[in-house]
């Protein structure tokens, strides 16, 4: 039975157990979630026991770490290492977003080693593939297509990203508007390049009941990609981007009812603010669908520091309501990220979901701060360590340079005012 | 003749002049900001001619670099290179906040190398001299603490934090209420401790007048320090920042009044949801004066990433009108920051403020992204390393993984979207 049928008929899976424990709710307001599908459970059937993780209204926002080879960059142990920081450092998700290399085989790894669900891109792997057989994308066939996504869901993979929103319609009101950057999306990118070439609507839209089916044999989730996501602030909210979410809105609708769970993704680079009007929009276009963005990047100028400009974007989307943030590291626009990216992209998106989940008032957020001000009030350094975001960087920051007296920090020293103003008011109190 | 008695007859000086043109504003726009107060250029009169650097209402949003040594931590060798690394990577002003070893010296080499404005808290350096003196900061007498101040303001200082806003019905406020992280200001602990055992007014507002006049005579500009700005999220908003910010308001209007330049700082730990109303709210209480914001901070647990926490405050910050915004560090909660977290703060800093300059409309600032965007799309490569925030980190990422095709990167490879889409839509344009 799939999350949804079990909701439906009143079943509570483990799933929805864990969820709720998780998130510090009832079984039966993610049970509820799950059927108006504001909320998804992304576990393929093939994957259930090991792992839960609920994505959407009223829970905690969500993290996700991409992995996975480059044409130019394919090493698997390196990719296997990214995944266990990524998982270390907090991620809740997982996506192998490999095109070099044997394909198969580093997803199957990457599956095997992840204790956290795992999305994909099939539509990569089917560009590869036809490129492996000398052919150009555009004469992919729709069954190759087809194939490699259930290829995906059958090794496992929890959520898949389909480019369903690019459609002909699309396309033209790309060539007739304009934009600065077009195209930044690679599935995008495969689609629109094929639709062009062969004069046919995408298949992903066309046969996107043959989607549903597929999703639905292995209760996976569709991510809805965003083939037309703004690649500059200068094409943020544009009538391409919300023209594709408009089809996008109407697939959700076809999700719902044929009981597949569904997500939508997001931009992207956006404005400032333009960051909670998109959330807004995708909420109400697509009936509260769960939110998954892209950062957004709030400039384009920040190539080397991607994350920081991540974390801004992130932080006030998930305040205005996005539910899953896809990390940004800092070599986003320059090269595959490295070990050390993965960790500063997850801490840097962690950071902007915890941010955000202040605002949206979910259950322990604030508390954790809270907390943190007490510890730091009491000078109780083990605490403050403890309940920092990365114990070990904050450990390792504080040992660096230990003062003299070790209830303050070389920062302010003998002058730390929470010792001195303890004199004060402590007596008081 | 100050800034402002030039602003008010009508005599353009060279740093109006100079700041009209780099903010590619009008010198009679500047002059107008400087009349009415929302606009000051900290340059001691000693200083003049050295640079010139403008702050607030219809201005690029500045970014300020804290250097300084601690009473744990003096090393004069590694606070130049700070200095240097602070203004190599962007910083518009810094301040010398130094505790430890010879304040006088360190001051005087900080203010020689320093291409860009310095400001400093004088009553630390009072604090100190009272420590040595084998006093507590209570016994500091009135007199030794303006001394200080003319000693810093005669040695060149541009602007000073005077915690004048820490007065004793606040102090009344503060232990009425009560607050989870009470005071967490050094300057407002000194304030505070000092009145609360003398039982007397603080002398820096008791005074104020003597102050405004020390201030005129070297056309130095006055920072209103909040002493008592939120330490914690829970504390943010609360009576006792606000009634800081109501005697601050009034301190404001009798500078005006008085010639001389005034800017306000503000918090500090405040969640998201309450960064736009904090600026409103300085906007509308002190008339408009510039707005000077530490960090602010949008959530407590973040040490080892302070720089990322106040990257999301201070872009919002800036985007609903803050006008100045103080680095923090990936030290920050933890230790002295260190040579490569000052560069690490200033870069997130600098990228929070721009992304306010593009929300704001300010002349330049979109244009810049646009400028990076129309070279990826080109796949200019020297052109987008050199628009890069650091161009210096993104040309040794981009080094350290390159692709065989030199046109893209390895993020993607071949699958370059970018490069693909041009294929399809370039040649229909």
């Amino acid at each position: 039975m799939t999350q949804i049928e079990a909701a439906r008929s009143g079943n509570l899976t483990e799933e929805i157990k864990l969820v709720a424990e998780q998130e510090r709710r009832s079984p039966e307001f993610i049970a509820e979630g799950l059927k108006r599908g504001t909320i998804v459970i992304p576990v393929n059937l093939l994957r259930r026991g090991r792992y839960a993780v609920g994505i959407g209204e009223g829970l905690a926002t969500k993290v996700n770490a991409n992995l996975g080879t480059s044409p130019d960059s394919v090493n698997l142990d390196r990719e296997l290492a990214k995944l266990k920081v990524a998982i270390e450092a907090g991620a809740h998700t997982v996506m192998d977003l490999s095109t070099g290399g044997d394909l198969a085989a580093i997803r199957k790894a990457i599956l095997e080693a992840s204790s956290v669900p795992v999305g994909t891109v099939p539509i990569y792997e089917a560009a590869v593939r036809v490129a492996r057989s000398r052919r150009s994308i555009v004469e992919m066939k729709e069954d190759e297509l087809f194939e490699v996504i259930e290829d995906h869901l059958k090794s496992g993979v929890d959520f898949v990203t389909v480019h369903c929103g690019v459609t002909r319609s699309v396309l033209r009101q790309l060539k007739e508007c304009g934009r600065l950057t077009d195209v930044v999306s690679r599935g995008g990118s495969f689609v629109l390049e094929w639709i062009y070439y062969n004069e046919k609507e995408n298949p992903l839209y066309e046969r996107y009941d043959d989607l549903l089916d597929l999703a639905k044999t292995y209760d996976a989730t569709l991510s809805l990609g965003d083939g037309l996501r703004p690649g500059s602030i200068a094409d943020a909210t544009d009538l391409v981007q919300i023209g594709e979410m408009v089809v996008i809105g109407e697939l959700v609708a076809r999700a719902r009812k044929a009981g597949v769970q569904v997500m939508v993704e997001g931009p992207g680079h956006v404005p400032l603010n333009e960051v909670e009007s998109n959330v807004i929009l995708e909420k109400k276009v697509c009936k509260g669908a769960p939110f998954y963005v892209l950062g957004p990047l709030v400039t384009d100028i920040a190539a080397g520091y991607d994350h920081v400009a991540g974390a801004i974007g992130g932080a006030v989307a998930a305040a205005a309501g996005a539910d899953f943030l896809c990390y940004v590291t800092p070599s986003e626009h320059l090269r595959l990220p490295d070990v050390d990216d993965v960790r500063e992209g997850v801490i840097a998106t962690r950071i902007a979901a915890h941010v955000g989940d202040i605002v949206k008032g979910i259950p322990g957020a604030s508390e954790w701060d809270h907390s943190m001000s007490e510890a730091r009030k009491a000078l109780d350094w083990d605490r403050m360590l403890r309940l920092a975001i990365d114990p070990e960087r904050a450990t390792k920051l504080r040992k660096s340079s230990m003062p003299k007296d070790s209830e303050i920090c070389t920062m302010c020293g003998e002058y730390c005012a929470m010792k001195k103003v303890k004199g004060v008011l402590g007596e008081e109190r």
